[in-house]
């Protein structure tokens, strides 16, 4: 079994250009609160508003850098809180998602879709992927110990040569398996 | 494998009968709104506020009948909202869980202990238990299928003739696997 560190995403957006300039105003660049694990990705310091049919949930984090399309991740218990049914779905897929309207400092932006459930995933360095045989887009099992213990099914992995080798759950998932950021994880072999 | 059928138990509370006089008035009983799979157990009509030290949550639903000590089953995500930290334990094992104030309409309560996470655990009718080999206190795991799919391990058992088979878990755990009521997940034979 090969370890891998935790990381847990609370609910987030990432933004295109040209909706910072619609929430935050023209010409605005997102700020850098904190750099994540995987390099060029960062905790920006904008914060923006979700609000759906059933309610409000206020100061969201927006992830940078800003991306083509506008992506809304949400835990389950989010989405109740919204009155949304997000699909579970990889980073980047959001044909039919559901939309959503998320409002800032300077303005409100209505989405006809992107709001999603990430699928559980790992980012893995190409090649921490060859020494265990596994390539982009293949779904493995991980096992999690403790007294909340389990395995993860169909977990995404991802591979890239600039990626930091890390599983990525939402806050759902860490809490129903009694996992913090930074735990360890195990990769169950074939 | 054999399949059983789950139920999402939210955030509720047990209260002693001491208690229901304090929160509800003297001489008050509780009411029933629905009654649960579980016989003799119900939802009852009445709703109380718990408070800690980071937040209040608002309307949170007493499950009867009373019982010996006042108890108080929270999803992780509840106890972040509180500002607790409770165990993962079984029900009724209460010793030395943080405690908090619960508030209803004729008074307040503050316990010393009885905040927990419920451990996921099955309830099985004695008959079915002989049938596969199982016996009260036995962990188990148990296989959920689906897009969020996955093994809880350390799932308790729990037997008796007056018990319907039946899996609970929490909100976390059902957003986690992507269940809800009344789906059916597989016990894993040895």
């Amino acid at each position: 079994m090969k370890t891998v560190p935790v990381g847990v995403s609370n609910r987030h957006v990432h933004l295109s250009q040209e909706h910072i300039q619609v929430l935050f105003g023209e010409g605005y660049n997102l700020t850098q609160a904190k750099m994540l694990a995987q390099p060029g990705q960062f905790a920006s310091g904008e914060f923006v508003n979700l609000v759906g049919s059933k309610g409000t949930i206020e100061g969201v984090r927006v992830l940078g850098p800003a991306r083509k399309d506008t992506q809304v991740e949400l835990a389950v218990t989010d989405s109740y809180k919204l009155g949304l049914k997000p699909p579970v779905r990889d980073s980047g897929d959001l044909k039919g998602s559901p939309g959503l309207t998320i409002t800032g400092p300077c303005g409100a932006v209505t989405l006809a879709e992107g709001a999603i459930i990430a699928a559980r995933h790992i980012h893995m360095h190409s090649a921490d992927a060859e020494g265990l045989s596994l390539k982009n887009g293949d779904r493995a099992k991980v096992q999690v110990n403790g007294p909340r213990g389990g395995v993860f099914d169909e977990v995404l992995i991802r591979v890239s040569d600039s990626f930091v080798t890390e599983m990525h759950i939402d806050t759902d998932e860490a809490n129903a398996f009694g996992l913090a950021n930074g735990q360890l994880v195990g990769i169950i072999l074939k």
